[in-house]
């Protein structure tokens, strides 16, 4: 399980390179439209719904390897990796890479009015506002660039704070064909997204996501929107950018327990739909805590895949995109309990992920091996693999009772079920095996 | 130009009776899909666009006037009219009747879930609110219906008043299959369009419109919004309705002014591109002060006609839809100038017609008689033919500044352009001849 050498796990470089002098936008987005290619970087999955038992199951075969042979680094700018996420006329890019920030005509090519508007917060301002402006503007004289610069935070993911953004954009003249710039971490993303669907019924929108979270998470579904009072992102918009830019440096300045909250994610997707990504996080765990570029790269590449995968084929959550959701319910439940902020969202989905699989093995529905395996590479992540000790059955009970995946008065719940890489979402389970893993894992 | 005895201007009846005994809906939506039917019932138009002037010219031919022998009474249940928008798979029906608030099946057939939510307001809750809730919930004990009453007036399309819907919709826990009901005007309208669209990403909505202006306008197209301190319409979405269901019963209690202004959009459609429709308003324009049903209905099922069929062409405003926008660069200086709520929109529209017909005239696109004919036909609706005396050549002109269709420094504007139903939309005019308009309707 120790990490490859750096240079050995490269993947998406010599990809990147081998596909530069073909026609990589085609090549690339043919991986991820069904049926599912066989290449090399891509997982080939099998997606079948069980009518009978209401279950959607996802099950993803072994992909080789990659070679790694040809990674060899150059001091050229670096061709970013490219996810395309297939949605029909709203389909968009996904650029991944080190400096992307540094290469101005990958933003502009999305720019389409003279006018921009870069949304952002207090913390990622001072760090990366002045450079992605630069980005907007360098060799483009002619396009203006506004800013509004938010408070950081979960909690003013408010309506009011949403306002600012409409206030400058208004004050600032902002017209139809105008861009908004979503720079920094999923709060950001989440309310200029929304407000890029609002203003003037929807201008244009670019992300820029600075945090792991958001760029294995937030940058693929269209999933807008802000918090009200009573509830968690009730209120937004299905709304789709022109284009998600992750430059994996802005890595370098986000804090370790931020950085391991967005691995938690990672880890989801191995689990629920790709073994070898799996399996090639067990090898690569080490890298990745140590902020390794080219092992970022690949893995925010390899999720973002397997997200637009299943956002492809199920953009308004009808029912495979809640297999997202894996170790959501029991994490929203602690995020609940503890009050938001106490734990960060990875942080809660870990402890979730293990609740999941304990569930799953008391069900008798994977190994005992894998439950094993799930433990460990959270630990290596430096994730929680229990809830606080301070959460109780029924405050756990309390908050699932209300999830939004409660049917005619059923909780359905993502589970893993077969080999590594395989899961359902069922509300046919036993209930037992549910109150045996609320009472392991919480007080009385 | 005296009215015509009331059974005989009823061809929308006359058409209901007719098609319900065979496939109506296929029938009716075929009317409204291009190329044009040369049904009876519907203008054949012309479309084409002069990429070289870039222009948009709309031509409507003649219409053959309805044959109204069969249109008897009977006191079985009014059988609607219905307009089908053409939407691809946001298609919708408008149903158009008197008494359709007396047909529970029509309103229950688009609802899927258990849950509705009624926005309304505090002038319309006390006249339909129980009827609309009797319609909603007879037959159909399992539906589960709440109700929000908002403070009535432009001046409440704001963000604070938005919340109440957002409060109220959470607070009785609607899920995301509710349904929301905008039961009202077009501010309740908008209003209730942009809380379904943001309402856990976009919920169920039906708009139950009850002036007719809201029948007219709002109910074809999708616009939804709030206004901002600094602007109109500025936070939005593009939102279709599941149905619209316009009861022409509810004209008995909305005021000669409400009902005069929804008339300016009506003369508009005949003006810009239906010439029979705009002949038989003159000959019946007396039916419909006297607020006849069966008139109504069918100026308001030949209105929601043409709109819908410029809607389908153009559903996000690119060129051919701003052509419903005759009179209203100038009526929007107008309302500004005064300060919105002193004139009607209606009313500003009037007078702002008058100005580009006078304006058209004098480039010599339209004949005298046609300048005649507006006159005339505005009078008899009893609205403004100039605009207020307050009004000066700088008002408009500021306001006109920084109008939406402004491009590249150059003012578009809806003008007509040859025999009666035919306008453009253009750039392409001669500066004296605006000016001298605007001389000659304002002070300098």
């Amino acid at each position: 399980m120790a990490a490859s050498s750096s240079s050995s796990l490269c993947p998406n470089r010599a990809l990147s390179i081998s596909a530069s002098s073909r026609n990589r936008h085609t090549q690339l987005t043919s991986l991820l439209r069904l049926p599912a290619s066989t290449s090399s970087i891509s997982s080939a999955s099998r997606i079948s719904f069980d009518s009978k038992k209401r279950n959607f199951a996802v099950r993803a075969s072994a992909a080789p390897v990659m070679d790694h042979s040809t990674s060899a680094s150059s001091s050229s700018p670096t061709v970013p990796s490219l996810v395309e996420v297939d949605l029909g006329n709203r389909s968009y890019p996904i650029y991944i890479g080190s400096g992307l920030l540094n290469q101005p005509d990958l933003l502009q090519r999305h720019v389409h009015g003279k006018q921009v508007l870069v949304v952002t917060n207090t913390t990622i301002a001072p760090l990366y506002l002045d450079k992605t402006i630069w980005a907007l503007t360098e060799g483009n004289p002619n396009v203006k660039v506004e800013s509004v610069i938010l408070p950081d935070g979960e909690k003013f993911k408010n309506m009011e704070t949403l306002m600012k953004v409409f206030d400058k954009a208004i004050e600032t003249r902002m017209d139809r064909r105008c861009t908004f710039v979503a720079l920094g971490g999923g709060v950001i993303g989440d309310m200029c997204g929304y407000a890029a669907a609002s203003y003037l019924r929807g201008v244009n929108f670019i992300q820029i996501p600075t945090t792991v979270m958001a760029q294995v998470d937030s940058s693929v579904g269209g999933k807008t929107g802000i918090n009200h009072p009573l509830g968690k992102n009730l209120i937004g918009a299905f709304y789709q950018p022109q284009c998600v830019l992750v430059d994996t440096d802005t890595l370098n300045t986000l804090p370790d327990r931020e950085l391991a909250s967005g691995l938690a994610e990672v880890i989801k997707y191995g689990l629920i739909r790709d073994t070898s990504f799996f399996e090639w996080q067990e090898k690569n765990m080490a890298a990745l805590m140590a902020r390794d570029q080219d092992a970022f790269a690949y893995a925010i590449k390899r999720s973002c895949e397997n997200k637009a995968e299943v956002v492809s084929l199920d953009e308004k959550e009808s029912g495979l995109r809640a297999t997202l959701n894996l170790g959501h319910t029991f994490g929203h439940a602690i995020e609940t309990g503890l009050g938001y902020g106490q734990w960060l969202h990875g942080e809660a989905v870990a402890a979730g992920t293990v609740m999941a699989v304990d569930m799953s093995y008391r069900l008798g529905w994977i190994d005992e091996s894998l439950v094993k395996r799930v433990h460990k590479i959270l630990q290596q992540a430096k994730l929680p693999t229990s809830p606080p000790e301070t959460m109780t059955v029924d405050m756990f009970k309390s908050v699932m009772a209300v999830d939004k995946k409660v049917a005619d008065g059923l909780l359905r719940l993502i589970l893993l079920k077969g080999p590594l890489g395989s899961c359902v979402f069922t509300g046919d389970y036993d209930r037992q095996a549910l109150e045996d893993t609320l009472r392991a894992f919480s007080k009385s």
